[in-house]
């Protein structure tokens, strides 16, 4: 990544702190780092932070100084201050921000400083980035757009083998499966695996299930909810398969929750809020009298981390724009029977949604 | 683990609470969290958190509603409270606080939060648990001292193999020699690799080095500072090679290393502080003239973390006792030329401190 890109994101990120009537931004190691200087800081108790007051001086990246060897020199983007173990690293930050009047924070700040700076600067109001502006990363670029659309493209290929019933699934248990489509993740060309739910019987109507020694049998559900990293970017999809002929009425829920997913995915528009296209697909499963069984919002922001702005959720006023990837995953859950759920990340271009994967959006009936 | 142990342990952390002049706690999820409720919580955005007044009712744990499946019923423990995704968990947590006027909470939790209870409980004090207290896991019962010998015993193995050559070095890059040290860590019996410094020949002066794509030459240092899990607990251990004849000057300075780390190792008694244990190691490399080129703190506490409460530093005067688990680890860095370091884990009993790794303290000369 190149100094014009930090720059230029550096310059946006100032336009943002002014609008959000802030004159300090404080930004902890971790993506939102990553974003603003190409850094990988490490995230233990010795902090990293860049620190800066929009107009001013050139930023400082106030790094442990045992890792300061490992940043790269850019000038132009920050200055390297590196910190001794017997300074505080709170107290150097809090000098750097000086007069501030209101800070803007990472969300991901650790609250022991956080209380430091706030003891330190005490005129000082603090408030979180996204709090204030819906987060530094939310809005991609084209380049961003395409890595994503690629990763995507990956983990798709994964889903299709499993559609085509080329991972075995009844006999094996759903960790051995979850190593399986792990495997299969890395071989398409991702780098790492970042989560991978399988997901059986009556497992499945656990939407965050930790795969278990639990062995698939003929004539269940299994859901599978899986992703990587690919350059930086995240992928993410489920799909799900049953283990034979699937009965009627799992057929019908199942109808009602490929509407939903579609309806969502039309309702993600430049315009529209992030609490329309929940509603979208919640009105759908509602309208079929699965309201109560649809237990989680529609979907997350995703980038170079899996969860990130913006959250497609009930009740989120902010708007759709052009740039926004996130995912669309509808969900229908039956307490000890089954579960089901039907995601793609999308990518937002000016005239709406663009689908990630393109697999199958079908229940796929494979052989038990 | 059992209820009985974590009964006990939010026994001591209410007393320790009440101590700091507290009425309420909030711990996110993470280490502190699986201390006091054995619950791994993911740790994402989506925030789960143990929230309890001490002496008051049954604590209770925010778990986001998706993952209430995978909590383990401990009703004399903590009563669950799921939360929706379109509720906002800090007003939950906030009405369990109550009327709370002074509350601890943990050091990682997200800065988000903490502004967001600030905001809803104006008149409550807000306080980080470590710098009140000193961290909740940082005396370590007979179990887990046993669990970090045990595990400090294996990653010995590992090193043990280094320094009797097995692990080929010269012609090797760094990273292909820390994916085979990566390797040996699992085959010895830890579950997981948290990481692995591998650095050689100028590499060797930045301390957390992250391992690159440099051959390993002959007649250079190679420093390898490891560590992994084993039933929750962690090891970490550093140990030096040089491939080949060591010069004189290196062996002279790896003598001033190797008495100041036996130095430490001597200082860390119950009684004495972090401080004092420090400057122990400190002071041997000072009076050779090294002083400033040891450009970090002497250790860090381990336990279910790599790094976490107590910190061996200079200036702090919290007093080292009986059930503390820390590194000794003190290092001499020559920019451009090489670094050096030694590290041991110890525990510490009523009559001074144990080492977790008995492999030769030298430097040893490995073939080139």
């Amino acid at each position: 990544m190149s100094t014009e890109l930090f720059l230029s994101r550096w310059q946006t990120a100032q336009r943002r702190i002014v609008e959000a009537g802030a004159d300090g931004i404080v930004v902890r190691g971790g993506s939102d780092l990553v974003y603003l200087t190409g850094y990988h800081a490490s995230s233990m108790e010795r902090i990293t932070a860049f620190v800066a007051r929009p107009g001013g001086d050139t930023p400082t990246m106030f790094v442990p100084k045992i890792e300061v060897p490992l940043v790269e020199v850019q000038p132009e983007v920050y200055e390297v201050a590196g910190w001794d173990d017997d300074q505080d690293p709170v107290e150097l930050i809090a000098g750097a921000l000086g007069d501030a009047t209101k800070v803007l924070v990472s969300d991901e700040l650790w609250a022991v400083h956080l209380l430091g700076l706030q003891r330190l600067l005490p005129e000082t109001e603090f408030v979180s980035f996204s709090d204030s502006l819906g987060g530094l990363r939310s809005v991609k670029n084209d380049d961003e757009m395409l890595a994503i659309q690629t990763v995507g493209g990956l983990a798709n290929q994964v889903a299709a083998a499993l559609q085509r019933g080329e991972i075995p699934l009844v006999g094996r248990t759903e960790k051995e499966i979850a190593e399986d489509i792990g495997a299969r993740l890395i071989a398409v060309g991702h780098e790492t695996v970042e989560f991978c739910i399988v997901a059986s019987g009556p497992n499945s109507a656990s939407p965050h299930h930790h795969p278990t020694d639990r062995v698939v049998q003929a004539g269940e559900m299994v859901l599978c909810d899986f992703g990587g990293k690919h350059e930086g970017y995240c992928s993410d999809i489920t799909r799900c398969v049953w283990t034979g002929p699937i009965p009627a009425d799992v057929a019908a829920t199942w109808d009602t929750l490929k509407k939903a997913q579609q309806a969502a995915v039309d309702a993600a528009r430049p315009g529209a809020t992030l609490g329309d296209v929940d509603a979208a697909a919640r009105d759908v499963i509602a309208d079929a009298g699965f309201g109560d069984n649809f237990i989680h919002r529609t979907g997350h922001g995703i980038g170079t981390e899996v969860h990130e702005q913006p959250y497609v959720k009930s009740g989120n006023d902010e708007t759709v724009v052009e740039g926004h990837a996130f995912s669309i995953e509808p969900g229908i859950y039956i307490d000890g029977e089954w579960g089901m759920r039907l995601e793609d990340i999308v990518v937002v271009s000016d005239d709406g949604a663009i689908r990630c994967s393109t697999t199958d959006h079908d229940l796929i009936s494979v052989d038990a």
